[in-house]
C-alpha cells in the first residue's frame, strides 16, 4: 500500500495554555498579531482577554465574520491585513473564523479577491504571514487541516479551498476556552468530531498514521462525549474532547470524509441541521454499509473500541443521538418523503467516492426512507 | 495533561518507492545530490543502483562510516558536501548512514569540526541542506527523529546530538529494501521497533498522538516480527514491519525511550550486544515492572493488544526472544555475576529517569540478577 503523510502543524495543548500567550509569541517572535474571531468573541470580552493575555503583542481584532464565512468576509480581513502591516494572525474560534484566517493570511499578500482563488482561477504562491490557530469548539479541527470551507453568496457557492499555506504554524489548544459550548453545540460538534475519525478511518484513502489516529480519537469520544454533554463543566471531559476533536482532525485531513460528509451538505443547507448533526444523522446507516466492505475493517476497527462488531458500535451512535437530543428521522429534520429524492441527488457530492462501499442515488435514497 | 507536538518530516511510503527516486527528487527541485550509506552498499551495487534511479540528480557516493558512526566520519562527509558544492544528501541504510548525513548537513554550512557541538560547546544554527533518509533496516526509526547518535573515539564518547536540523526533509521508506536483511538483524532491529513502541508510550513524557502511534506499532510487532524473521522474502511481513519502525520512530522520537534503552547502553559497549537485542534483554522486565505504575496504563496498553494484561504482554515478548534465538540470560550474553554490579552503575543513564518506576542502582542489581 502506498502512502504519502505530512502534518506541519506544531501543536500546544493543555488546560489554560492561552494565558501563556505572551511567552509563546515572545519565543516566536511573533509581533502586531489580528486576532480574527466571530463577533459574539468580540462582544461578551473573549477577545479583549486575549488581547491582554498577548501583553500588546496582538494589537487589533478583527470580527466582521459570519457563522458560514464569505468571500467578503476573507476580502476584508486581508485588507485589515495589510493596512496595518499585520505580523501574523491569531484566530479564535469554531471552524468560520480559522476559515477566514487561513485565506486571508495567504490573500494579504496579494493584491487580488479571495474569489479568483475560490474560483480556482488562481492558486497561492508559498507566501503568506503565519497563522496560530485556537479552536473554541471540540468539532472541526481546522487547526490543523490546510482547507478552508468559503461562501461565494453572491453566485451562491459553498466550496473549500485548499492549500499548503493553509496549515497553521501553530495549533494552540486550551480545553478550558470549550467549558461554555452549549449543550446542543457540545454535541453537535462531538458527532462532527466522531464523523471524522470514522471516515477518515474508512476513507478509500485510508492510511496508517491517519488510522491509528482515527482509533484514538473515535476512543475518546465514545467514553467522553455523553459526559461533556450531561455537565459541560466537567474539565476531564472537555479535556479529553479537545484531544479528541484535535486527532480526529489529522486522522481524516489526508484522508479526506466519506459518504456521512457528503450526505451532510444539502441537510445543513437546505434543512439547517448543524454541520455535526448532520453528519451524524448518516453516520450509524455508514457505519453498517461500510462494515460490508470487503476488507472487514470498520469491524475490526469496532472490535478494537471494544463493540461486538461494527453493527453494536452503529447502535451506540444511535443512542448518543438520540440521548443527546439530535435529530434522527425525517420527521425530525422537517424532511417530506416527497423530498427524499431531491435530497439524495444533492448527497451526490465528490465525498462520496471516498465511500469504502458505492452508493448510488437509488441507495441513497433507500438509506433516507429508512430514517423513519 | 500539558504536552507539544511536532512531526515535520514528510513520509513517501510503498514498495518500490526508490525506483521512482527521479520524479521524487525532481518534483522538489533537488539536484546534485550526496548519497550517504554504509561501505557494504557502496560494494555490493546497492548504491549504484540509487544512483541509476536518481538519473543523475545524485552525483556523488560517500561510504565512510563506521557502524557506530564517529566525529571523523561526519568531517569527512561535510567536507565532502563542501568541496563538491552538494544540493542534498539521501542518507540510505540503517541508523547509522543516516545518523552521520544528519549532522553533516548542518556542519557543511560551517567550517568547523562536529566535535564542537557533540561537545555542546556550540549550537547549530538554522541552516542546513536537505536531507532525504531511506530506512534499509526497520529498526531505528532514525529517519523521523531529530537525534545523531555519534562517537568520539578520541576520547571515547559516544552520545547523541539534537538538533531541529536534523528532521530529515523527506523519509522514502522502501519495504522492498529490507528484504534482504539477515535473520539475526530481522530479530533485532524488529525488537528495537517494539522497545521504541513500548518506551515511548510508557515514557513519563507519553503524550496521546504518541500514544496512539505507539499501540498501532506494537500491534504489527507483535503480528508480523516473527513472520519476517522465519521468511525474510514474506514481502507483507517486511511492509508491516516497515511501517511499525516508522511508526514506532514517531511514538518515541518525541517522549523518548526509558529504562530498556538505558540498560541497552552497556550491554551493547561492553557485551557487543546488537543495540535492539541489549534493549530487548530487560524489556519483558520492564514491562512487569512498569505494570506497577499507579496509572495501569501498561495493563490498558496490553489489554488493547488483545492480551490479558502486562505480564501476559511480558510473557509474549520472552517467546519471541527465546523463538528468534535472542540472548535471554547473564549466561548467554558472558555477563559473570561479579559485573553485575558494574553493569547496573553503567545502566543509569538519563533514559532511566524518563521510566515511569524509579530504578535505583539496587533495583537494576535485582533486576540484572534475575536473568539466570
Amino acid at each position: 500500500m502506498d502512502w504519502f503523510y505530512k502534518q506541519p502543524v506544531k501543536i500546544i495543548f493543555g488546560i489554560d495554555k492561552v494565558k501563556d500567550l505572551y511567552n509563546i509569541l515572545k519565543d516566536l517572535n511573533y509581533k502586531n498579531g489580528l486576532l480574527v474571531c466571530g463577533p459574539s468573541f468580540a462582544e461578551n470580552g473573549a477577545a479583549e482577554k486575549i488581547l491582554d493575555y498577548s501583553k500588546g503583542l496582538i494589537t487589533k481584532i478583527f470580527s466582521n465574520i459570519v457563522p458560514n464565512p464569505t468571500v467578503d468576509n476573507v476580502d476584508n480581513c486581508a485588507d485589515v491585513i495589510r493596512k496595518n502591516n499585520i505580523g501574523f494572525v491569531l484566530a479564535l474560534g469554531g471552524g468560520s473564523p480559522i476559515d477566514c484566517a487561513k485565506a486571508a493570511a495567504s490573500l494579504c499578500k496579494t493584491e487580488d479577491s479571495i474569489v479568483l482563488y475560490h474560483n480556482q482561477e488562481k492558486k497561492f504562491g508559498k507566501e503568506h504571514i503565519p497563522l496560530i490557530a485556537v479552536p473554541t469548539t471540540s468539532g472541526t479541527g481546522s487547526e490543523v487541516t490546510a482547507v478552508s470551507v468559503l461562501t461565494n453568496p453572491h453566485i451562491g457557492r459553498k466550496a473549500p479551498l485548499a492549500s499548503e499555506n493553509f496549515y497553521p504554524e501553530y495549533a494552540i489548544v486550551d480545553p478550558t476556552l470549550t467549558l461554555t459550548v452549549p449543550k446542543q453545540i457540545t454535541a453537535s460538534t462531538g458527532l462532527d468530531v466522531l464523523s471524522h475519525a470514522l471516515e477518515g478511518f474508512w476513507s478509500k484513502d485510508h492510511q496508517p498514521i491517519c488510522d491509528a489516529l482515527a482509533l484514538h480519537a473515535a476512543s475518546l469520544v465514545f467514553k467522553y462525549l455523553e459526559k461533556a454533554y450531561i455537565n459541560g463543566e466537567d474539565i476531564e471531559a472537555r479535556e479529553k474532547m479537545s484531544e479528541a476533536s484535535l486527532i480526529a482532525g489529522l486522522a481524516f485531513g489526508l484522508p479526506k470524509t466519506t459518504g456521512s460528509h457528503a450526505c451532510s451538505f444539502p441537510l445543513t443547507n437546505i434543512y439547517k441541521l448543524p454541520h455535526g448533526e448532520a453528519c451524524a444523522f448518516t453516520l450509524d446507516y455508514f457505519t453498517r454499509i461500510n462494515a460490508e466492505a470487503e476488507d472487514g475493517r470498520v469491524n475490526d476497527f469496532a472490535k478494537q473500541l471494544g463493540f461486538k462488531d461494527a453493527n453494536d458500535m452503529a447502535d451506540r451512535i444511535k443512542e448518543l443521538k438520540f440521548s443527546m437530543n439530535m435529530k434522527v428521522s425525517l420527521q425530525d429534520a422537517g424532511i417530506r418523503d416527497e423530498e427524499v429524492e431531491t435530497l439524495a441527488e444533492l448527497s451526490i457530492h465528490p465525498n462520496l467516492l471516498n465511500n469504502p462501499v458505492k452508493m448510488e442515488k437509488k441507495d441513497l435514497i433507500e438509506m433516507f426512507r429508512s430514517f423513519k
